[in-house]
């Protein structure tokens, strides 16, 4: 399989889980986050998927395509590891989709800074809300869900967060 | 459709040119030329689809991922208007596939760039060669082919260069 191969599997996964994941919320209020906006793709086919809903967004520095840059007061300028912290006022647990995909370029990085984040994410995350993410993440509030048929087993990855204070 | 959606058809519709491409020159001696590297992907792509042959790459400066940096007599550093130019020398008419995908972001851009570099391609190919393009070109020497069942007309475009020397 050459890079190529493989980075279309992983948009095909990425856009399938989302996809997924839209509908798993659907009957749940609130908001969704992504992490990191990059060239703004993925943020665009969020817009698509939820039209209705505030989608925010955070990123360092914003050097997205020209029509794909968020609103100004939904966007959470500067390093995650401060924003996500600086989110749980703003965002409470309000947060029923976010989707996490650092694509540092460098696998370890990636796991490891998406270990780093997924404790600062998922007290945003309403009971019942869905995590979409690109490395795995190891935390026990967070239950791996079933991918979609298209997607191999670790090419993506879904959890649902149902929090202890929930009969969910 | 979002510019999710766009992106990964068109990244499809790539290889899916290129795959056909490379069974059309199966039968035809020659090298391949990839104009613009990029971060790689479509250069390893070709390397695994065309094992036994050069694959020349033209590109400003590199800035590809580590393991899809190609050996340095094989690239063509500098303004591709420049090393086109300089690379008759070197390469003769012994391309016998050509892969042009400036992909500036811009459409207008692309298509301009894909204007001025046609000409310079053109005389690098050998007869039956054939030119896998983004950006459509319009070039009395190259004949439009078929695309593969899989892509809409429009989205990726492949020619066929057939020299009038040629009886072929």
């Amino acid at each position: 399989m050459s890079r190529l191969d493989s980075f279309i599997r992983r948009l095909e996964a990425q856009r399938a889980c989302l996809d997924l994941a839209a509908c798993l919320v659907a009957e749940l209020d609130g908001d969704v986050l992504e992490l990191g906006l990059g060239n703004g793709r993925t943020y665009d086919h969020l817009r698509q998927l939820f039209p209705g809903r505030r989608i925010y967004v955070c990123e360092r520095r914003v050097a997205a395509h020209p029509e794909c840059i968020p609103p100004a007061e939904l966007l959470l300028l500067g390093d995650m590891r401060d924003t996500l912290q600086a989110a749980r006022v703003l965002l409470g647990r309000q947060v029923v989709l976010a989707h996490l995909d650092p694509a540092t370029g460098e696998r370890a990085a990636s796991g490891a800074l998406a270990a780093e984040l997924a404790p600062l994410i998922v007290p945003l995350l309403r009971s019942g809300g869905v995590l979409v993410s690109e490395p795995a993440i190891n935390q026990v509030a967070l239950t791996p869900l079933p991918l979609p048929d298209s997607v191999a087993p670790g090419r993506y990855n879904l959890y649902r967060f149902v929090s202890c204070q929930s009969s969910a």
